[in-house]
C-alpha cells in the first residue's frame, strides 16, 4: 500500500490531534493509502523537534514555505493559528498539494473566499477540520434529520459554554488578537455553524450581540516579564438569532467566560415530528423523542450511539464501551482518504468559506445593531 | 385564627392550582391569617361548582363581577386567560380588595401599566402569580447571587421548551387568540423574565424573532363540530438576545412547538465567579460551580436544594425526599400572607408590568426586525 | 358528603405527611368520603399541640388509649416509632377500628403476625403505609411489570443510601434502639421489600451481612447534657442477597451510613425482554429499555412519568410539572377512601407481616451467617 | 530509541485494542523503548492475516508455540480466551519473555496460581490487563481514597450489566463454556474484584449466588447449520456479598442478562468522610460528596475526571473533551513500558492470581450456598 506523504504546519494541540487522527485512522477504516506525517513545521525550531518527536513525526522545518514546496509532501494540513490559514492555503494549492485546513478557515470571509478561490483554481483537494461532525452521535444527529425522523426542523439551537477566558490573569496571545485568533465566534461558532448548515441547511439572515468582559490583559514579554497591558480585540461571548432558508429559527451562544464548563456544547434539532438532542459532555450519547411514540412511554430516549449501525461506530470498540475527542480526527483521516484520490472531499473550502460568512454576519450584526444577511458578507 | 377570605376567578388548571396552594399554605407556615377560598366563580355553572366541590371551595357564582363585589370577600385571586386580567384586576381594585393575579398580568403592556396604576391608586395588596419563584432551587439561585456566590453577572439564559402545540389536530381556543392568551412570549417567557429581572436586574433592550409554524387551527362548535379553520395569532416559538442595564447579556426562548418536551424550562446564570444552572425538569436540584473551589474538583456540583438552610426547604420534607409543582403555590400563599396585613406583596403587579414591558419590547422587536428598548415600550 | 373522622397517634414527621395526605387527598379524587383529622395523640402535650396546631387537627390527647377509644374516631392512623405499632394496632382494632400502621409494621415478624391476626380476627380494615407504592413512577413501573412490558423477571436490585447516621455526633435516640426503631433493614429495607413482592412476588432465601460501624452514641439527659454513651443495637448498612419463588434473583442494600446522599433509593427490574430503573433522586421518571424496540434507538427511555394515561398523573398537574413525596400520602389517602367501606385495602397487614419475615429473615442470616428461608421466619 | 518486541496471541478485539495501545501510547507519553508489535497469532491464517493487517502488524503465524519462541519477540501479550492464558504465560515465561495476559488470568485460580508461579520462578516482567484501572476517572478514585479524599472505607458496591446474552439466539460459544471462557463472575467481575482489592484492600470472605437462565443454546457447525443445542456452562448472572480485611462491607453483581443496557459498570465507595462513585457509561466524570463540605451546597460533585492535575489527563486532550475506552489500552502500554527494564510491572500475576481467588471463592459459595472464605480458595 502507497504512503501518501503528509505535511503538518504547526506543532500544537492541534497538530497533535491531527497526528493522532492519521496514526490511528488506518487501524478503523480499509484506505487505499496509508496516510503519513513526514514533516511537520514551526517557527521555533527546539519546541517543533520535540513536538515532532513525541508525535512521532520524523523531520521537521522551521519555515512553513518550505514544508509546502517539498516534493516529497502530498498534503499539507495547516493547523496554525487562523489568521495564518488562508495564505498557507494559498501557496499549497500553488504548489498544487491537497489542502486540510484546521476550522475556522480564516479570520474574515475576504480571506476565506480567497481561499477557496485558490484551491479551486488550483483543482487540489481541499476540505476543513470540522472534526465534531465525524462524532458517531453527530453523524447519526444528521443521518436521523436526513431519514426524516425528525420531519421537517423547526428550531436548531446550540450553545457552546467554555471557561478557557474566565481568568483576568490569563496572558494577552494570539487567541485575543481578532487578527490572528479570530473571535469567539469563529473559534467555537464555526464548529456550531457548520453543524447547522450541514443538519438544516441555508442560513439566510442573523442578528447577534458580543461582549468583551475583560478588555485588557497582561502582555508579557518572553512569557516572564509583564510590559503592560494588551487591548483584547475579541468576544468573550456572543449570541445570535438565526433565519434558515428553510423558515426555520435558531439561536447560537458562544462564550469562553463561563466557570467550572470546560467545553459543554450542546446542539438541539427540534422537528415537526421529534426532537434530537446532543450533549458533547456526554458525546456517547443521543437523545431522541419521537412524536409517533407510544404517548404512555412519552420522553427522550437516551441512544447509546455505539451501535454497529450507527455511523463509524462499526469501526471502533464494543457498544458501550465509548470514544473520545480523538476518535473524531481518525475519523476524519478515514474518511477524507477513503476514496482517494477520486472521491471529493467533505466539508470542503466553499463550506469552510459558508460558515465564515455566518460568522462574519454575526460579527457585523453585532458591530451594528441590526439584523444582517449573509448575502450582504458573500455579496461584498 | 382569623380565616381571610379569598375569591378565586377562574376554576381552570390554575385555579386549581391555586386552590391547593391555600389548602397546604397553613400546614407548611405558621400565617397570622388563615387564608380560605370562600368562592369561586366561572361562566359554566355546572363546570364551576363541579371544580368548586373537587376543590372543597362551598360556594360558586357565574358572574366574576358578582364575585369582586362581595362583602364577604378579601381577596380576588384571579385565575383566567390573561385577556381578562386587567379588566378584573381594576374592578377588584375598585371594591378595595387585595388582588393576586396570575401570570402575566395582562396581555399587552397598556393593560398591564393600567392594572398597575389601578391597585396602585386603590392602595390595596397586588400580587402577581409568578409561582416558579418559591421553588427552593429558584430561590436558592437567586439568594446565592445576590450572596455573591458568582460573582457579577455576565451571562443568563433561559428557554421552556413545551409540545403544548406541536399537534396540528389540536383545536383553536384561547390561547391561539393573541387578544386572550398572549403570546408564548408572555405566557412561558414573562415567567423566565420575571427571573431574569429578579435574578439580574433591569433589562434595557431586546431583540427577538417570532414564528408560528401552524397557521390556522380547526375551530370545533360546541366542542364537537369542525367549522373550518381559524387563525392562529400567537407565536409558537420566539426568540430573543437581552440586554441587561448592569452590562450583563442574555438569551432566551420560549417554545410550544417541541416533540416530547413537556414543560423543560431551563435557567443559566454565569457570573465572574461562579455559575448556576437550573433545569426544572429536576427541580429539586440546583447545579453550582465555583471558581475558588478546588480544581482537582473541576466540575459542578448537583446541589440538593433540599437543605433545611435552603428557602423553603424547612417548611417541608427532610432532604431527599422531594417537592412538586404544588410546592411553588403553597409557598405563594405562605409568602403572601405570613406578614398579613402589613408587609408589602412581591412580585407585586409594578414587577408583573416591568415584565410585560420587556415580553411587549420582545413582540415589538419581532415585529419589526430591530432592537427594542424596554424605554420605547414604557414610555409610551 | 359524610367526614370520615381519623385519629393519628404520633405528631413527628410521619404524623405530619399523613395530615398532608387526608388535607389534599380530597382535591385530587372524588371520595366517597371525607378523611378529617379530628384528633392526635402524643406524651408530650405541649409538643402534640403545637404540632396539632401548625396541621390544622382541632384535638389533642396525651394518651394514644384514650385516642383509640374515642367514639368520635373511625380510623386509627399510627405514625409512632415501630416500636410500638403492634399495640397500638391490637387496640385500634379491639375497639373496631379501621387502622393504618406507618411502616414497618412491627420490630419483628411475631409483632406482625400478632397485629396482623388482631385485625382479622376483628375483622376491620387494616393497611401498611408503603407510600412509595403511590408515586406515579413506581406505579407505572408495576402496571408495566404485570403488564408484560420487560416479559419474565430475571434480576431485580435496589439500595437505599442515606446519611442518616454518618455523624458519630449524632445522639442517641430510639432510631438507634433495635426494640424500638427497628433495624435498618426494617425501617429503609422494609419498603424495599414490599416493591420487590408486589412487583416480582414471594422471596423464599435471602442471604445478609449487616454492620454498625458507629457502635456507640452520646446519650444526652433531656437533650442537654452528654451522660455517657448508649449502644447502638442496629445496624448502619445490610445488604442480602435474595431468590424469589419465581426463580428470580435480587440483592438489596440499605445504608444510612452514606455521607452526601440524602434518600436515594432505586430500583431497577430486569426482565427477558425489557428493562425498567427508578431512582428517587427523580422521582417523575421512569427509565425503560424494550429488547423489541429499533436497535438503532439503542438506549433506555427517560419516561416521563406524568402522562395522564399514567397512575396517579390525571389526578395532578399537567405533564412536566413534577409531582413530591406528598403526592405518595394524598395518594394513598385517595387509594384507599376510594372505595369506602366496602373495597378492601391494599397493602394490608398481611403484606406487612410478608415483608416482615423477608426482614427478619435477613436481620438473622446476617447473625448466623448462612441463606435463611423466608418460611423458617414464618413457621416459628 | 530501541524497538521493543512484541507478540500478540491472539487477534479478536482484545488483539486489537491492545494494538491500538501500541500505537498510540508513544504519542501521549515519553517512553524510553518503543514498544511495537511485529507479529501476531492465531489458529485462521487467513483471518489472522486479515487482522494484523488492519491493526498494521507485519507478521503473522499460526502457531502461539511459534511466536513464543521466537528470538525477534521480547513481549508475549495474551489476548486469546482466558482457558488458554495459563498454558500460554508458562510457555512464554519458559522463553524468558516478558508477559502481558489479558485478564482474567486464567479459569481457575489453580491455574492463575499456577502462572503466577511461573513467571515468578522465571524472573520476568509480567502483568495481568485490568485496562480499567488506567481511565482517568477510576485513577482518580483510587487517588481520592488514598489521599483520605473519603476517610475510611465502609461500604463498597459495583454493579457491571450488560445484554451480551439476553438474546436466546446467540450461538453457542466459547463464552459460554466454563473451560474456555470462564464464569461471568470471571469474565466481568474481575475488572470489579481487581478495582476492590486496589482500592479498598484485601477481600477476605465472600457470599455468592449465581443464576443461568438460558441453559441451552444452539451450535452450530462451521457457523452456519445448526446442529443441536449445547449446555451453557457460565452464569448469567451473579451476585454476592463481600467482607474486607479492613472491616469494610461490599456488594458485587455481574450480569450479562440486561436488556438495553451494553456495558453499564458502576462502582462507589463510601467512607466515613465522603463518597464517590463512577458510572462507565459517562467514563469522563466522578461524582464525589464531602463530609466536609458547606452543607448548604449538599451533593455530589460531577468532577470531569480530565483537568491536567488529574491522572492520565495531561497526557490526552484539553479538559471537556473526553476520552474513550481506547485510551485506557493506551494509557496500559505507556504505564507498563515508562520505566522499562527495571520499574515492576503493576498489576503483575500476583494480582490477577488474588482476583481469581475471589471470583473462585464467589463461585465455591454460589455452587454451596456458604460464605467462603478467599483462603479457603487460596490454600487448597
Amino acid at each position: 500500500m502507497t504512503d501518501l506523504r503528509v505535511g503538518i504546519v504547526g506543532y500544537g494541540m492541534t497538530g497533535r490531534a491531527h497526528c493522532y487522527g492519521y496514526r490511528v485512522a488506518p487501524m478503523i477504516r480499509k484506505l487505499p493509502v496509508t496516510p503519513t506525517v513526514t514533516v511537520m513545521s514551526g517557527r521555533d525550531g527546539v519546541a517543533v523537534a520535540a513536538a515532532a518527536a513525541s508525535y512521532g513525526v520524523p523531520e521537521t522545518v522551521t519555515d512553513w514555505r518550505e514544508l509546502v514546496r517539498r516534493t516529497d509532501v502530498d498534503v499539507v494540513d495547516i493547523c496554525t493559528p487562523p489568521g495564518t490559514h488562508a495564505e498557507i492555503a494559498h501557496a499549497a494549492a500553488a504548489a498544487g498539494k491537497a489542502v486540510i485546513c484546521e476550522k475556522p478557515l480564516a479570520v474574515s470571509y475576504a480571506q476565506a473566499a480567497s481561499a477557496m478561490r485558490a484551491v479551486s483554481a488550483a483543482g487540489v483537494p481541499n476540505a476543513v477540520g470540522f472534526n465534531y461532525r465525524r462524532l458517531p452521535a453527530v453523524a447519526l444527529m444528521h443521518r436521523m434529520i436526513s431519514d426524516g425522523a425528525i420531519g421537517s426542523v423547526r428550531l436548531w439551537r446550540a450553545q457552546w459554554l467554555s471557561d478557557e477566558f474566565t481568568d483576568p490573569a490569563t496572558p494577552f496571545d494570539w487567541r485575543f488578537d481578532r487578527e490572528m485568533g479570530g473571535t469567539t465566534i469563529a473559534d467555537l461558532g464555526s464548529h456550531l455553524i457548520d453543524l447547522a448548515l450541514w443538519m438544516v441547511g441555508e442560513i439566510t439572515d442573523v442578528c447577534a450581540q458580543s461582549q468583551t468582559f475583560i478588555a485588557e490583559r497582561p502582555r508579557f514579554d518572553g512569557g516572564v516579564t509583564q510590559v503592560g497591558l494588551a487591548d483584547v480585540t475579541v468576544d468573550d461571548a456572543s449570541s445570535a438569532l438565526i433565519r434558515f432558508g428553510s423558515g426555520a429559527r435558531g439561536t447560537v451562544e458562544v462564550a469562553r467566560s463561563v466557570v467550572r464548563r470546560p467545553c459543554d456544547f450542546t446542539v438541539e434539532v427540534d422537528g415537526s415530528e421529534g426532537t434530537l438532542y446532543f450533549d458533547y459532555g456526554r458525546l456517547n450519547e443521543l437523545w431522541y423523542g419521537s412524536a409517533g411514540s407510544d404517548p404512555g412511554r412519552y420522553g427522550l430516549t437516551r441512544i447509546r450511539a455505539e451501535h454497529r449501525s450507527h455511523p463509524y461506530a462499526a469501526d471502533w470498540w464494543p457498544i458501550g464501551q465509548g470514544v473520545g475527542y480523538g476518535s473524531s480526527f481518525a475519523n476524519q483521516v478515514a474518511d477524507l482518504f477513503e476514496g482517494w484520490p477520486d472521491a471529493p472531499w467533505t466539508p470542503d473550502f466553499a463550506q469552510g468559506a459558508a460558515v465564515q460568512a455566518v460568522c462574519e454576519a454575526m460579527d457585523r450584526s453585532a458591530a451594528s445593531g441590526r439584523w444582517v444577511a449573509t448575502a450582504e458578507v458573500t455579496s461584498d
